[in-house]
């Protein structure tokens, strides 16, 4: 037998394992799944002394392999992150149970009762790049949400994802669900994570977390259905019309409040006839906070102190204090390139033009588009989902950010006296 | 430049006019769009002679290569068929547009104005098999919901096909609507349709229906979101409780009233202690009707006009008159059995018990499942959705029957005045 197949048959054996417990989740009610999370929040702040030995081997790990500062960050848990992980499980055992709701309902009209309900989609595969908060956070919503989860965390992490999970499933144990509702395949490497891509039937649906690189394998290989959290190239779009110092607050919000995050703004787009009013402000703004400027020839004639973009600026998700600028003649070339470069994620233009502000809300087919406000705003605590799982870029199923009930399927349920079709 | 390279090149440029088309197609109110599908209407009609010959020429092809009675007869249209084709289309147009309906909104604590509308997908794959009937069908439901469309119906309608396409393009055109929205690509054969499930970016869904073969290898290959609309290999189950009467209409019908569909039922699980009451009625109806029996070895004990089912009869779906028959030994027995051979599209249970009505609605994990009401009730125009695009038997998106709204994405619009975010 060769290795991928050893490897196949024993993470089989764990999908199937997943696909048991979720049946007993799926049947669970609301108090026996949050007593399963307080005490999971609870045991993570109770085994701190297995968690970080743990985590300080995946950091030293990763140091000898020449790990970015910026993932080593990512990487690392302490007291503080770890009490921030426990309290936001605490948030998610807040939240309303999502399984069991009714989404339509009537009686037909031969007297069959029809209803739609949400239930569990079953067990939900992730994907995702050495950031053990997610194990906990995908866990915890998971849960809640009546599903299985089998985590693939990444072996820079591994040693810190294997404790975390053994310390959710003992948590489980002790409330009574089954601890293979939440397990980690890590130790099947590569390997592993494309098993996992095409077990359809025992996978019922695979969230990616993580680069563009991450996500776009796993949509070209999966044949598992796939909930695309994508990247964000997003667009501020400076209308003729627009109030100065609004401009320059929404382009500042968008750029500096947290440019790592995917709906910080990578793009602005501003007014020809009103670039020589608005670019200035706008731009010294940014300076002043230490935002690189790349700027197409007009904005640069306007704005000198800026490195000239080139074409693949236009393409880049920064995630970084860089931002592209751009001056278009209108409207209609603001569309066109946000048409042509956007990921589709959030797009806002600011402007004090109603027929332009509808145009734009109309023709740009983003996940979210906004009239002046910032694009920091497209998020799951901010639109009021209590948590989030992400924010999807793709059309079917859900889009823009996703809250608990994204993470649930639906059934009709049909109440009949016997009733036949004629 | 091989020839692979030319199909896939000549194929874009069409993908290219379909995503060109959908942009406006998105623009377009109710009352432009019902226009054009009552243009489309009218002109199918007053086309039969083109159509006609061109159905014809196929359906010659079809007995040089010894095409099935049945494929035949789904090939055929004569004016009768096309009258009715006609009527849907006229049908489709009379619902109400989906699309800018607002789904949930609410003005967070900030003041921004956030809601949830419905918009079209953009551009909509459809991969089927030699039935012209589904061209003018997910031609006009796609329409009705903003989407353009790309048909890849099969070579052996393939000159029917062209024409009606033909048709279609002109009225679109009459009623200055671009006519790329509806478009074939069945001149590139079967690599044009690998083309199409690759075309991620340009493609935003794809909508299989067909044999399970098809509907099979479309969700293997492709790298675009997939709906898909299954295969039924649905169970009724007799509980101990069942009402003699109502257990034998709900089979007869389940079986007998329309067996090529997928919402037949294929599979009939007796509760051991009431199988000698109940087996005997029910099946000497179904054999009245001409339906074999294929029964495991306790009902053929208590039927013997049977023939013994093998174990692949539980997993056959057979759009026949034939109906695997076992006996088990409790309601765990049957949701075990469900569990096991079941597709996850259609599951009626006949029964009196309350507790065991709850029970099998909670756990059986289908798309649809039902108390004491025939299995034939899965539909779309049942469910009081006007037009039907199929029953999805997955998780995401849509499960059960699907209408319009199936049809369809949806954006989040936020409007501000200036907000940014602390």
């Amino acid at each position: 037998m060769s290795e991928t197949a050893v490897v196949a048959s024993t993470l089989t054996d764990k999908l199937v394992a997943a696909r048991e417990a979720s049946i007993v989740l799926a049947q669970a009610n609301a108090a026996t799944k949050n007593k399963a999370l307080r005490t999971i929040a609870d045991a993570v702040m109770r085994n701190q002394s297995r968690i970080f030995p743990a985590n300080e081997l995946d950091l030293a790990n990763g140091r000898e392999n020449n790990m970015s500062e910026g993932l080593q960050d990512r990487l690392r848990l302490d007291e503080k992150r770890l009490a921030g992980l426990s309290h936001a499980v605490l948030e998610i055992a807040d939240l309303t149970d999502p399984i069991g709701q009714v989404i339509r309902g009537s009686v037909l009209p031969n007297g069959l009762n029809v209803t739609q309900v949400r239930v569990p989609f079953g067990v939900i595969g992730a994907i995702y790049e050495a950031r053990p908060n997610v194990t906990i956070d995908i866990a915890a919503l998971a849960l809640k949400s009546g599903n299985a989860v089998v985590l693939r965390g990444g072996s820079a992490a591994e040693n810190t994802n294997r404790v975390l999970v053994d310390v959710i499933q003992s948590a489980l144990a002790e409330v009574g669900l089954p601890f293979e509702a939440v397990q980690t395949i890590d130790e099947f490497g590569r390997e592993g994570a494309k098993e996992l891509m095409r077990a359809r039937g025992l996978v019922d649906v695979l969230i990616p977390r993580g680069s563009a690189n991450l996500i776009n394998s796993v949509v070209t290989e999966s044949s598992v259905p796939v909930i695309e959290t994508g990247a964000g190239v997003v667009h501020v779009y400076l209308d003729e019309s627009a109030d100065l110092d609004t401009a320059v607050d929404i382009v500042h919000n968008a750029k500096v409040q947290r440019p790592s995050v995917c709906n910080a703004v990578e793009t602005l787009l501003v007014n020809a006839a009103s670039a020589p009013r608005l670019l200035p402000a706008v731009l010294t703004r940014l300076r002043e906070s230490g935002v690189t400027i790349h700027a197409d020839e007009r904005s640069l004639a306007i704005f000198p102190d800026a490195v000239a973009a080139t074409e693949d600026d236009w393409a880049t998700e920064y995630m970084s204090l860089d931002l592209s600028v751009k001056v278009v003649d209108d409207l209609d070339g603001a569309i066109d390139h946000i048409r042509r470069y956007s990921t589709h994620h959030t797009e806002s233009i600011v402007t004090n033009d109603l027929a332009r502000a509808e145009r734009f809300l109309a023709e740009v087919d983003s996940a979210v588009v906004m009239v002046n406000a910032s694009t920091r705003f497209t998020d799951g605590g901010e639109f009021g989902f209590g948590a989030e799982v992400g924010i999807s870029t793709q059309k079917l199923h859900a889009r823009g950010p996703m809250g608990l009930p994204e993470l649930t399927s639906t059934r009709w349920v049909v109440r009949g006296t016997g009733q036949v079709r004629s």
